[in-house]
């Protein structure tokens, strides 16, 4: 998914959200959104959100010599996800269908996501989500897949939400799971420390891909080898919508350009097959 | 009032809002976000946020060859205001105290602001208006200096909101009047052209000045004769809350930055003196 005029506003509210946790300096956050604007300047605007954000990151990193502002809301996001744990996992072993309600679970641990929200209320979201249905519901293509699958590729979206997909991962009995975590940092998305704070190295094989990008050496094999592959979270949804290959959208949408690029509304829960999206199934 | 970080996204909103308005071409579009982000980076970011804006403006009008990207919705703003006309002509005289309740309905027609706003209501925010108080209230502070004043400057607004603001001035009794308007196209910030369209060229002298400037040959002028100066709106606020002089600051509250500046709500009327807000009455 390309990026649209109006993602533009919101790029650069995610770099003044890192800048303002990178430095307390009033001219280095300046210096650094000067430069972010200059990174901006340069881009063609009409790649992915997720590549554009990447670009602004990196500048502001490098300005202001922190290379991940978002480091202790991870670390505290993942401990929120944890302090869940045992609850989740009890709610899905006492469920009616464990998987789709393990899928929910993941879904909903979406809402964790301090790009496109300033705040947001996990419980309620959980309790939203194990009510309510999907807006686009491809779960059953899903479920008969995972029952002959070998080997699944998991692209994770952001620390503390991991938690939420290790409840589903849990739930996929013997199937070979590899989870691609964020090679550098963008805004709170999970990277392999996040990983094994929250025990997934332990559950799955651990690779990395850049922020924005499709290809990465681990990544490409992982992707070949998959048998269904799932792109978690909106920034997933933008860099792997074109993709080919047997790839599940989990998200819920909370951005306007997005719902409407699904054709969804805010809040929704997705669960949508790429062959689904393609309407070539 | 400097730019806060905040301000950005803002500006950067404003400007994705002048380009789609300015062409359809998709390509251009791009190009003038592009060359709005180089302009960014080369600004001092602690400027006002309207001399950013319209630095942002001045680019993009440039590149989209578009000289006035909001004509036709500023022509369509000082319809709508001068529909309401009579209606509100009428309300004040009917009023007991007829020179604070068109205070007020200056203040509501201050809803008119594509920069903040992307729709309103205007007839609900009159009658809200008329019905509430300020939440800073320096009127009675003005009404005795209007009684003994010769020459108020009236820094406008907006188109549409002109004709709210004509309202309160036909109420000063025998005061010359002098309008200011901006010099160059801002967002839908009112011109000469939306004064004349409004009949304000009838009751009053025009003047001009920038977008987010202070001074102008004409304008400072006006500024040294008035015994009161009136600078109307978030913009003028922003660029004239440091100046030397007797004014008072009229606009509704829209924009997190300025409420929390002024110490108020969003949506509150303020009617502020620039003695009242240095505290040195």
């Amino acid at each position: 998914m390309k990026a649209t005029l109006n993602c533009l506003p919101c790029i650069v509210r995610q770099g003044v959200d890192a800048v303002t946790r990178a430095t307390d300096e009033p001219e280095l956050r300046r210096a650094a959104m000067s430069a972010a604007f200059e990174a901006l300047s340069r881009a063609q605007l009409d790649e992915t959100p997720m590549a554009l954000g990447g670009a602004v990151h990196e500048v502001i990193a490098e300005v202001t010599g922190c290379p991940d502002p978002w480091e202790e809301v991870k670390r505290e996001s993942n401990r929120e996800g944890l302090a869940l744990y045992e609850e989740l996992t009890a709610t899905v072993a006492e469920a009616d269908d464990p998987l789709l309600t393990a899928a929910k679970i993941a879904i909903a641990g979406n809402i964790m996501d301090f790009g496109a929200l300033a705040t947001f209320d996990v419980e309620a979201t959980v309790q939203e989500a194990l009510a309510g249905d999907f807006a686009i519901g491809d779960f059953e293509d899903f479920r008969p897949r995972l029952a002959t699958a070998k080997n699944i590729l998991y692209i994770a979206d952001n620390a503390g939400e991991i938690v939420f997909d290790r409840v589903f991962i849990e739930q996929m009995g013997g199937v070979a799971v590899t989870i691609a975590l964020k090679s550098s940092p963008f805004i709170n998305d999970a990277m392999l420390a996040d990983a094994r704070q929250v025990g997934l190295d332990r559950t799955a094989r651990l690779v990395t891909v850049a922020p924005g990008a499709t290809s990465g050496e681990t990544f490409d094999k992982a992707w070949e080898q998959a048998d269904i592959i799932i792109a978690k979270g909106q920034g997933n949804y933008e860099v792997f919508s074109e993709a080919e290959g047997p790839v599940f959208f989990l998200l819920l949408a909370k951005c306007p350009v997005i719902a409407a690029h699904i054709g969804v509304n805010l809040r929704d829960m997705i669960f949508q097959s790429q062959a689904g999206r393609r309407g070539d199934r």
